[in-house]
């Protein structure tokens, strides 16, 4: 029967079914799980703000659903047109929640199209209902699909440039699984994947200062699925890589820019300079609507700055204070990451490697797979 | 009279006077001011064990002081000899509280091997215990005097590499200022040199974790002193230096290698990559002491690992549970920068700097100037 590891009851951060939506409030893990109802939109909205929901495909889907919900229970009045501006009001709405995230933004634009699209071929208010709903929907069982394409590519292709390897041991940073996603992760979908399969000797996941994703949130995944797997501070990295125990790190992306530049959680940056100097593989992966092919460059990618209590206050800033009263904070919420330090893109439709001048072309793999 | 800072009120963080030693609990800071009276070598074990009292030349002090405390309420029996005895073993237990601080080996031999000598000339304990109890206070008395000296070489020095520059932005690790030392402060001596002179545009200091003496200590220095400060999470710190805004990077030290390898606190070599990869210069601030030619490299530099406590629960360890459940932690205390990384290095008696082969001669440095 061999080695190969059962996969546990999955963790579901995002309930949903037709008419309710409940949302699994990651400021309260490890240590308690509570659901919050969520009703509209301005509730979804909050629940991004406050972070109850974190992660890229995770936001954009929660959003959506939590307009879904609003829109299934809402008696609306009006025409078809008016209704599909109510919807897409609603979406602009929920997309400045997080301006960063790109998910975000073009879902919102695709879903703001469709119920466009529809409103000009019926004279019902219900279809142009129904075909956001039906659209929403769909967001979620896609992510999960997507997520395993993702982890499946990102293993054979990790096993591969590791050949001599028979076990790999992955660094991670914040959290890219199960709770940032619909299901089963993006990085840590690869991850997932490799021991799934037999290959991973070992996770190592980073605390991921300061709202401390990693020791929270993905620490929590990995003990719940028992993968083998150690926490370290983000500052012990580089001391970890020197001792020639990490094998490759794999990150998640909020955005990545045309070129390959990444925007991903504050520390990714430091941690593929790290990767770098010690010859260590550096991976993002991310489903391809992480990809903005409008941006050029990281360069353009405005980031997003977060309250100083992060740091002040123990526990991300919801526990007591910590730090010196009267010190001025700098908390970014992202950095950039240059193409040039990242060894490949793993998305669903496969890994997006580098041309021979050492440079991603990123919109020719995007038009050759859609 | 010009824009010259005045200085504070300075903190005390080891109030010492013959027959009575009490220290500021830095577990309390910066919430908390509170004094814990040190009655004898046990205490003062304690004191470093549970980081009462850190950074490596206030842990000498105060663990020679808390002998001396002792030695002085102590009714001792026998001989001369045997009083050296007393006092050789009572300093190697000190020196097992904290292994890989060379400050109070450095400093327990030579207190041992001073009571020895004293225990050979005379037929008095009395003379022996004053002897060491004389010894012990004049470290204290000598350290400030280092700090400032380091301060003043570092000042001088880091605006003779920064010309063009009116005022400089400086980066910091941990805590290495009034509350890591007797007073001043080694590389926040640096700071506090730069910013008295007028040429401190901002200093930077990092949380660093897992215990946090950045934002608690450091922050609560550079508020108390009103030096111009902000605080970033340690892995924000490529991020920074991207920006440019950082011109340099001092930071002290628990060891220096014959080579210029430097053990301290986990994050520095971190920070030595970032700062390689963005063109800053990299200092390590550190009195002569720190430096054991023993160490012909970092390799043999043993690696303190401390409680995974420190990363579980929020506080660095002392507050409530953070991190998952059954995660395993690795959470080294220190790590080693190889002298490639570093610019120069800071001491009481001048800037030792690279040869032309790149690298430091510290040999020869401290044989010049002893």
């Amino acid at each position: 029967m061999g080695e190969a590891n059962a996969a546990p009851e999955p963790l579901q951060a995002i309930c949903y079914e037709r008419g309710s939506l409940r949302l699994l409030d990651q400021r309260k893990l490890p240590l308690e799980s509570i659901y919050l109802d969520i009703k509209d939109s301005k509730d979804g909205w909050d629940a991004i703000r406050e972070m109850v929901v974190r992660g890229a495909p995770a936001i954009a889907i929660a959003a959506a659903l939590s307009l879904a919900i609003e829109v299934h229970n809402h008696e609306f009045k009006g025409t078809p047109a008016e209704a599909a501006d109510f919807i897409v009001k609603k979406l602009e709405f929920l997309v400045s929640s997080r301006p960063t995230a790109v998910n975000l933004s073009d879902a919102a634009t695709k879903l703001g199209d469709l119920v466009r699209k529809t409103s000009e071929t019926t004279s019902e208010v219900e279809t142009v209902f129904k075909a956001y709903i039906e659209a929403a929907e769909a967001m979620l069982e896609n992510d999960v699909a997507d997520n395993k394409a993702i982890g499946s590519h990102g293993s054979i292709f990790l096993r591969k440039k590791s050949e001599g390897l028979k076990k790999l041991c992955v660094l991670t940073h914040c959290n890219t699984g199960s709770l940032a996603t619909a299901g089963y992760g993006t990085a840590l979908g690869v991850i997932r994947a490799l021991h799934a399969g037999g290959y991973l000797d070992k996770a190592f996941c980073t605390e991921t200062r300061p709202f401390n994703q990693g020791s929270r949130l993905t620490a929590y995944e990995l003990v719940h699925d028992k993968i083998p797997a150690t926490l370290v501070a983000d500052s012990a990295v580089a001391a970890l890589m020197k001792s020639g125990t990490v094998n490759a790190v794999v990150v998640g992306a909020d955005r990545i820019a045309a070129n390959g530049d990444t925007a991903n959680k504050i520390g990714t940056y430091s941690l593929a300079l790290c990767a770098k100097h010690h010859g260590v593989q550096f991976y993002v992966a991310a489903p391809l609507t992480s990809i903005d092919l409008a941006l050029s460059s990281g360069q353009q990618i405005v980031i997003e700055e977060r309250s100083p209590k992060e740091l002040l206050n123990s526990e991300g800033g919801l526990g007591k204070q910590v730090a010196a009263s009267g010190i001025s904070v700098w908390n970014p919420a992202f950095d950039v990451t240059p193409a040039s330090l990242i060894t490949a893109i793993i998305t669903e439709k496969g890994v997006i490697t580098k041309t021979a001048d050492d440079a991603f072309d990123i919109k020719s793999f995007v038009e050759s797979t859609s």
